[in-house]
């Protein structure tokens, strides 16, 4: 069950269908798990924004870092382009080089890309070091190119799957969360939609019970400087008109959800928001004999509804991982507890959170 | 009473003695008032991080712009030099320009600055042309100097003074606000103080408890696009010894309590965070005749403390602000409400907020 | 005379008609030069994107800071919202705040601004305070308004005139200067004008001939640290239809014009640069019923020429205002020589300079 | 025979002993040439900032981004932390995730880091895809590992070796340069290496003497838009005692030494430059029971001597890549020519070039 079946709401905009971020008209999610013996636990998480050949036809985007401790790939040419040119991979903090070398070899071999011959890839990722054997390296290109193909529309699996297969959000088991928001007509009528790659620490807060002062659990609490590091891979897909510095604003808004739940960007965190526009009027051919690119942007102006989407789809994004991740042993027997429902839900009762509407 | 005085605990972390950016040892605020007739409702916040001259003996600073539609001065300067060399001044949007001629005539007419030819004032604002006859420009060099004259340590007064006088937040009187946090000495034994202007809109939540939802009183709410804009000023005060880069980092957080009241850093947001190290071995002397500074800094692996700590003080700052303001008539009649304190304290025990340690 | 006017070509590309930023159509420069007695030498430089309310039709702008030792104002809202709606007013370092009211002023009192309650200001400045009594501040509103009143097209005055009247350049009288050029109709047939105001240090060199190093007249040459420091401020118009983002990416090129003048963005520089794109389709109107902007955007793979036209036009606007500045005598008596122009012409013959195509 | 072999003196300051970026003590060189068939030309170029364990012994470093058409990795770890933490290896645009992988296994296998599961690799690149089958991938992590194993000290190999093994500059045969700058005792007496990895166009000038104007070759000449594109990977070491924000600005002076070759950071260009400080005394150990790093730093108002340094390094290590080129023929028979010296030189001559101090 996801966060919002237990009858809690997360701020006031309505979800899209799925509440996932496929519900933005075309986008695609593939995972591929890697769980081998007592020490692999990692995966893949691909994010296609159009089904066609993103290189081919390149989409408005921008790259936001809440905290740069994080080895992301693809930052400066989507800062200095405004685009991004492959499908969006999420990993473990080693595996990024192969999954690089898997999204160009993908690109090059796509058909119309036969002269290619430069590819900006871009990968996120999180460090799953304690449950998983991320020092051996188990992630291959085939696990890559498989989530892309695998990669479909409708309802995203969550929790223990793909890149958030080893992650620990919070002290608890972290993983894969989804969420939309569906903007009203009058606004647009636009959708966001949000998917994370839980692996942070902080205090945690769900929709405002204070979850970890209850638990008395959270860092720096008894002298002993308890590890609040980690990270957050977040990705924001609309398919509003945006051009990418507008997408970069709409990006930095993403952190603000994250705060919400109670993480605090940690010095050891890798933070990043990748936020790409679908809109298809908007895509950047490779190839064209025009000088031009013809655009109809949402106006300046128009923004801050799509602001606040934001923030409410990644909040609740990262509490859905939550709710989805299930207790997990790993490597050299770790052991990361699920989030405890049967004590957070009366916590949630005790504070008048379940049931709103 | 402040929010703490209803039995309100905002995060996790102690507050120090004042519960003000003043429990940083050194610091001032000064506040100038400029309230007349039935349309002039603006003033003058000063923060001061230390007594001496700030010119000659200048502090470690960074500015984080959390949304950039502002007008604050003195951006690239602290930018690239890491450095800050006057007073700080916050007041309303068209009055920036007096009032960084007043710093610069402030610092010009300093004993040892008799040759000084180049000053970079730092002046922040919001804007409170709702309230206030902005267009009439009120404020003269002399309210400046007055609150840099009578700036002082100890509590700092809140809601409609200085300049928050004429600010209006999430729909209710704004102001200034404060609060700060004290580290354990385990883990430095550093305060990080906050002041802010609140003149900024969002989906007001008090400590988790969803004010505005239950107000059923937020920007787009019904199909209007009810203004969310504003802005917020936010400055960080620690000891701890930091440089530009890390105080940059800290700046960020601030965005991240902000984003906790439920602020969303609207389009028309100003939204900045001037971040100031006080640690008296680090400041950066004018002149000398060493071609080094000798700096003792805390290492990158023991910020995340004074992350959570900025976190938390924003909220409470901001919280502040609300909790003591008062309702005000300004100009044209405008009539904003203070925060309706006989309506909020029964939410806060509805969502068993009130008591708690 | 101007440096074209000797023989000598600056780069490959071909100039506009008057060689001036006003070759960009619409564009506008006005100047006044504040000189009284023996120490003031100070002014006013207003560029003008068009010729309407700049504020109900905003230009697509941005601002790169390539040394922040400076005061330049309003970098913050350029860099959010990407346009720019003022005037652009040059000025000297402590007359920056008196410029920023002024065109605030300006703002307000335009017909249709009625209810306008915020104006981002764009005032740049350099250092004038070795032949100006900088600390007298003799900058008056009047000096912006009448610059701006004044503004025409067609040729710009050089030199000592308006906000260069009191620069220095490389050890010589500096001040105002100007260029452009125009790309062949197969590359767009775009214009790219650039205004400096030149009071900046280095290692002089005129095309190539390095005057500096002839004259052992260089900073850092005996052991001495003679100062480099000052500042230059650019200005770059194009009627080429360009984002913020490409915007901000001409700038930066214009800072490598100024290298291949010998100039270094010495620590004590500020060294900035406004970029405009005066395309009349893009503009972005205050107020419209529509949601979206519809643009017609250059590709980012058409703006090398650009690039390459900003360069050239960079160089050889501070080249003329090295041309056109004149002996000058200020502030306690001090001398600042113009350019020797009879020892320079006979280096360029010496270096084969003089009379290429 | 390098440049300055011809009685060419780039600039005013000193070269080290080498004229090479292995004057600043301690750094090391090493560079492996992929050259097999008709179609291989390819290389790993690695570069030391000292011979310890660099991951626990980090360098203050930063990355300054001149155009970001590139795929640079490690970005933003190092802008966040302000540290380097891996040996730098340059390679071609497609091998930069062998190359990444390659350097986090070498640092996972050094000796006190089995613990380690978190490594930010810097690996920057430019395309030699017009002479090498770049689409092959030839690039294996052996050629990492030997790269970074046969580092040394000393003179370094220029032209076509290692990374620079198929680049192309200005039309001709580019490849890896490098040079460096003494400061005199009386300005710290520091020392700035710059290394380059040449692979840009624009209008090619050496020395002032406009080479390409003369050849009537360069980009936009007749209506056809030739390629002016490519990119140039810069690194600079001093032993200046620099934080990560001096470094940045160390950096972007690089750029300014490329603008006076005649590069125009064309829209295609990945132009980045890496800056360390290898000062001894301000390495960044990564286990400390230390809460401080205590560092000796240069003082702002003394860098510009190292920034006229970086200008002119720059400048000559580019200028040393072309002199060192051989012509190569490659994938496809394609063959670029090296700079035509026989030509060069006499033009050198007509310009009053040859035989300076």
């Amino acid at each position: 069950k996801r966060i919002r079946d237990y009858g809690i709401a997360i701020g006031v905009l309505k979800t899209g269908k799925f509440n996932a971020i496929t519900d933005v008209a075309g986008v695609k999610v593939g995972q591929v798990s890697v769980v081998k013996g007592e020490s692999v636990r990692t995966g893949i998480t691909a994010i296609l924004p159009h089904s066609g050949n993103i290189f081919q036809s390149k989409v408005p985007a921008a790259i936001h870092i809440g905290n740069g401790f994080g080895k992301l790939v693809g930052y400066s040419q989507v800062k200095e382009l405004g685009n991004i040119e492959t499908p969006i991979i999420l990993t473990n903090t080693l595996s990024v080089p192969v999954a690089s070398e898997a999204l160009i070899e993908y690109t090059l071999n796509l058909p119309r890309n036969e002269n290619v011959r430069s590819v900006n890839s871009v990968v996120g990722e999180t460090n799953d070091g304690w449950l998983n054997d991320i020092r051996g390296m188990h992630i291959k290109k085939e696990h890559v190119l498989e989530a892309i193909k695998e990669a479909k529309e409708g309802p995203v699996i969550e929790g223990n799957v793909g890149a958030g297969t080893g992650t620990i959000c919070f002290g608890y088991k972290g993983g894969i969360g989804t969420s939309s928001r569906l903007l009203p007509k009058s606004l647009g009528g636009y959708t966001v939609g949000v998917l994370v790659q839980s692996n942070f620490g902080g205090v945690l807060e769900i929709n405002g019970v204070p979850i970890a002062k209850e638990f008395k659990k959270y860092p720096y609490r008894d002298k002993i400087l308890n590890d609040a590091d980690g990270s957050c891979m977040i990705v924001v897909m609309t398919d509003a008109p945006l051009d990418a510095r507008n997408l970069e604003r709409l990006a930095k808004r993403a952190i603000m959800g994250l705060a919400k739940t109670g993480g605090i960007a940690s010095n050891g965190s890798g933070d990043y928001v990748i936020a790409v526009s679908t809109a298809e009027n908007n895509r950047l051919p490779y190839e064209t004999r025009s000088m031009f690119n013809l655009v109809k942007l949402l106006r300046n102006d128009e923004k801050s509804p799509l602001f606040l989407a934001t923030i409410e789809a990644t909040e609740e994004a990262i509490l859905n991982s939550l709710f989805a991740a299930e207790t997990m042993i790993g490597r050299d027997g770790h052991k990361i507890e699920a989030l405890p429902l049967n004590e957070v839900i009366p916590l949630m009762e005790k504070y008048n959170k379940i049931g709103q509407e």
